[in-house]
């Protein structure tokens, strides 16, 4: 048998609980992807909730990566908001800062960014949002990276401003012959067979190409996979996705490192 | 004439409007004080205000003080919240955090502390609460700055976790023999009059007595004054008080150093 | 055997999710009391699910209390904050009065009002905040049903204003002699054991005393028990109550009507 | 000389400060307007700033009119946000609520609703959110006067639900030859001049056209303008306007009673 030379990185949307009320399973995660997308309290999460995540990833080694939003818990930031860009950018800038002072109390630091729910989609196309994005975190270190959808403005935007662009995909999501996702709202666009799941994700991580939905063969230039984890169900499919790459001899790592 | 050698620094509150609704002259303040407390959008102030200030001050080389606060807006932190200490704890974290990064991106760093309204009164005399807000402060950098009343629980909480503490006194506010406050409540206990107020902080700043509502002489142990200006004519009280320091002979600095 | 001729209401919190978070089990509590302390948006709630449980709670003849709380989602409405009682006033008018809009709705009318948490606790002793609350709820409707605790500051300040006070039990909690609250500190001061939660209720119920934490007898004035449900558990002890009322003949109906 | 019996509605936005701020002078446009368009607590105001204003203008004869906007008290209800409809609907039916309570208290009630800012701009074309708006008010008083632009979709939807919709014109604001407003970034678009002003305000009052951008004549179809007042330029200007219209012979009085 022989050893894959492949790595990857699994990254997950963690810190989203809020005061009283919680949201997924953070611990279960931690022990299985390498990438954790903390919130930074505008979507989702608290200062305790943020000391209790950062803390629990850099024990681990998993990286912690700022998972800035819209200011919107009523919406779970999953609301586009038409903000100015000098307003969004203050606002993201003020987010990772908050939370880099948790991760240096941890002993480590941001290593990167991933925009969250609505901030997330619009970046992908907006490109003055996109661009006010960028410069928040070109201020906060040139060079960080970032995640986001290959071939998006976003990443464009990204690396225009001196960012890392990494390109991520979705373990769990159907794509197009030309790299999108299949809309939520089409029928079988979001895979629930665990065992399928995985199976795509090593072949996303070694290189080979995934089915698309037309029955065509893609290749995802990605370095990250993202796997969820607000569900019991969905635990269990992170956990099946990580053991089959351990299996398939992939080392999983973090794609940045602090 | 002999020329002082004595040192003082100003402080006034600065950068608490919110999006559309403003406060105070923050600009007239900046060319007057020589340290900011800004406000980390908690009891006021929202990111692009803190990103105004800051560059705003460290452009004119006035020192940048966390102003962290009870979380707030509707009460302007003025209302006393009976949090649990790890949770005010991790608040004064994640604000001092934001402001952190904005300082770093005008080119310096957050150079004090100076808790805000009820908070301040609180830790003053609440030894959990002066102990969650110090040791958050610990966590962001020991040997931190702090500003305070000469004597208090919160001074004494300072210094036990390795911060600096530092004595203000206020500059148009009587005191009694014993060096604490006149409330608010009692006639007489605001002073109005430039002069009166003006001459006092040069007392002050000289090491000199000045009158305490019984009629004695105080010597207050601070090397920080506390000027306001949330209306015109603090302004100008505040303009007063600088140039008779100015007059006098005292060097006005930063008590702090980024 | 014979049947009792005693009637109770079973009171609880309900409608405390936010947004995507979710707390207890809404439905299955709107099947087992008979009356719905509804969160108006300030510790918890939000309007979606105000209109939600009002038009669950109307459809089962549930009868809706404004469960009116401090401005305080991050700390679930369980902290105490030191408002001046004319803000205080005007809040709670602001909530109980949208809460209105949402039962008038569902055909029906906000028919009592339960302060929550902190607010709960601080009225039954803090005069000033007491008479603060029943003033707006007088505003809102003279004689309004109002839960409390029997010989709270909060009931008479209630009845001062005209409001018509209402005395709750606790179905899991431990009483000393006084007819106070044993603290949670203290152990064995909540029950866990379905059957003897359900038995004491019956007690109650019927006007039969109930063993104190000193082991004497002790009969509380009580027109309204209140159950949990913001655990599963909690669900099933709230059913065995309520089982056991009606196996005992003990009318269960709401204390208040629309 | 002929007397007008022309009628005429002026509407201004108030009771838009939060908290410790203050926005506009209240008190002076409340001698000045028939109809008050009271902020919610969403985008601005506060339940005591809701008290004070609701009362002020129950004195006066002033009707009073729900000032519904989108939740962004950091953009003052100026950003578009992308909600559900259905959550869009329950949050102004929320806000309705929560006012008519105040409204009740002095001894009135909602006469109208006027959407603010983002919402209003929003609903002028976008039709769901249009609906949900309309489907909130429908639920809370059928037949409910609405205000909004002449020919907009809001109207539109507003008709179709049963309320009673209302052309307003702004006061200061520049129209094409199809009675849309020019753009504020055109320059000319906004007119400062107080007596070219009131002199337009009389030909809409009493059906005459006034000038368009294009130098032709424009009649409006409306029965209400809006007018500003957080300015004191503003405030001048719209005393400018009610004395015109007094001087032209023109009633001056709420388009809607309570």
């Amino acid at each position: 048998m022989t050893t894959s030379t492949a790595t990857i990185d699994l990254n997950a949307d963690l810190g989203e609980g809020l005061g009283s009320w919680s949201m997924g399973d953070d611990l279960a995660l931690l022990d299985i992807v390498t990438s954790a997308n903390v919130a930074c309290a505008f979507h989702a999460g608290d200062p305790s909730i943020m000391r209790t995540v950062t803390s629990a990833a850099a024990e681990r080694g998993v990286a912690i990566g700022a998972h800035v939003a819209y200011r919107d818990l009523h919406g779970f930031g999953r609301r586009f908001i038409d903000m100015e860009p000098e307003a969004l950018r203050d606002e993201v800038l003020y987010q990772i800062g908050a939370l880099e002072t948790f991760a240096q109390r941890a002993g480590t630091t941001v290593a990167y960014c991933k925009p969250h729910g609505a901030l997330y989609n619009t970046i992908a196309q907006h490109p003055e949002q996109a661009g006010a994005v960028a410069e928040a975190l070109r201020e906060f270190r040139p060079g960080l990276p970032v995640l986001g959808l290959p071939g998006s403005v976003w990443l464009e935007a990204a690396a225009a401003a001196g960012l890392t662009p990494v390109g991520e995909a979705f373990a769990d999501r159907v794509y197009t012959p030309e790299g999108s996702l299949v809309s939520r709202r089409e029928g079988g666009s979001v895979l629930h067979d665990a065992q399928v799941i995985s199976q795509r994700c090593v072949s996303m991580a070694t290189g080979q190409g995934i089915e698309d939905h037309r029955g065509g063969t893609l290749v995802l230039e990605a370095r990250s996979i993202c796997v969820h984890g607000d569900t019991p169900g969905a635990v269990e499919i992170a956990r099946a996705v990580r053991d089959a790459l351990d299996a398939a001899g992939v080392t999983v790592r973090p794609f940045a490192t602090a």
